[in-house]
């Protein structure tokens, strides 16, 4: 029975990534983190919802500490092994809208939108790769086969550079195109050895789509390693 | 006669590169900024060598207030319009080794090299853009005609996404893919009106390369906008 980890858990995609997982026979665990996991109610109705499947950690992942901290719990909560850890914490600037030109640039809005949307995603991959590795790969399509666990980070198509054709939202486009770089250097790091994680970037397409498409078990294989797909399993270019 | 601004001028490419412009019949000045400029021995040598051309100004790019208070010297010096601006600033990592795996990553890192690699070159063109809309295109394959000045952002082949083929400089490699994003939105919100920026991102090659060579006045055209490229012409794929 699979482990998973949902970063970023408390709202939107997080939220029903949570809700897809949990309601499948095969994972038998989803830990749901985000800064206030343990406080939100969206999450204590989930659940109830699915009886003692959920579990709520509280993890900031602009606070590097913080997530070393919470190491041992995850890893006892999880009994030493992550199936599938999806990074989905992100904003779009911290004012709650993207810049529309250079005048709306400033140093914090960009800072504040790398450590979240970034760094957060990645030194969460450091912390828990470990894990990962230690999958016996019980999702993804060569389930139990050719990889260990799978690790999805949340992009969005506007993070592709040579898409790009309209410009604006500064901070959350450069901060998704470095997440896009960090997850195909953790494909690289993570496939390595004999037990390879596989890494993705993933569009998850318009809120209306069916968000657990891309994680049915018929989908990823070691060949999608590195790639960013949209939802639909199509790859988009960087 | 021609202006222009080198940023991150102290070291480096950045004193090659105030060297080449400085040296050229066509540029009337140019101005080298960094955290040090104004004490910076190299320069200073550089200024007794080509009397009259070049004017140092300290420019701390972490420090959006500090890039603010320089823009009514800058605008001064250059007497309102900008040629060419090269973004030359940047760190392989604070510990000034970049990361091998996972391991080396750290919060502080990237933090760091973001902030010196991708905000601080994205806060000068916010700040000098409206200077490169005034030039009057000195510079360039289509001089005076098609376009206004030009701006270039130091990249590396390494920034490539698609090129990425082993992985670690997580730092680096994340800060100058966003950088090429950054470069991409810049070139499409210069390009909109009638006085378009030139705006690349550049592969300067190695270190015995012919640095003036992507500088030489036949090579850059607005067709190359937003595109990464080699000092050869040759175009990078993101």
């Amino acid at each position: 029975m699979a482990v998973a980890i949902v970063q970023g858990a408390s709202r939107g995609l997080g939220l029903q990534f949570c809700k897809v997982l949990a309601s499948r026979a095969d994972v038998a665990k989803v830990i749901a983190t985000s800064r206030s996991a343990e406080n939100e109610a969206a999450l204590h109705r989930m659940q109830s919802q699915f009886p003692n499947k959920i579990v709520l950690i509280n993890v900031d992942v602009t606070k590097e500490n913080n997530i070393k901290q919470v190491v041992p719990k995850i890893t006892e909560e999880s009994t030493g092994k992550i199936d599938l850890l999806l990074n989905c914490s992100a904003i779009l600037h911290p004012s709650g809208k993207g810049e529309t030109s250079l005048r709306d640039v400033s140093l914090e809005g960009l800072r504040t939108t790398f450590e979240t949307n970034t760094i957060g995603p990645l030194l969460i991959a450091k912390y828990f790769s470990p894990l990962l590795l230690k999958s016996s790969g019980l999702l993804g399509k060569q389930a139990g086969k050719k990889h260990s666990g799978i690790l999805v980070n949340l992009t969005a198509k506007v993070s592709s550079i040579s898409d790009n054709h309209v410009g604006g939202w500064y901070s959350y486009r450069l901060s998704k195109s470095a997440l896009n770089m960090a997850t195909k250097n953790l494909s690289i790091e993570l496939g390595r050895g004999k037990s390879k994680v596989i890494c993705v970037a993933l569009h998850p397409g318009t809120v209306d789509t069916d968000l657990s498409r891309p994680y049915h078990k018929d989908k990823l294989s070691v060949e999608d390693t590195g790639k960013c797909l949209a939802w639909d399993g199509n790859a988009i270019p960087f």
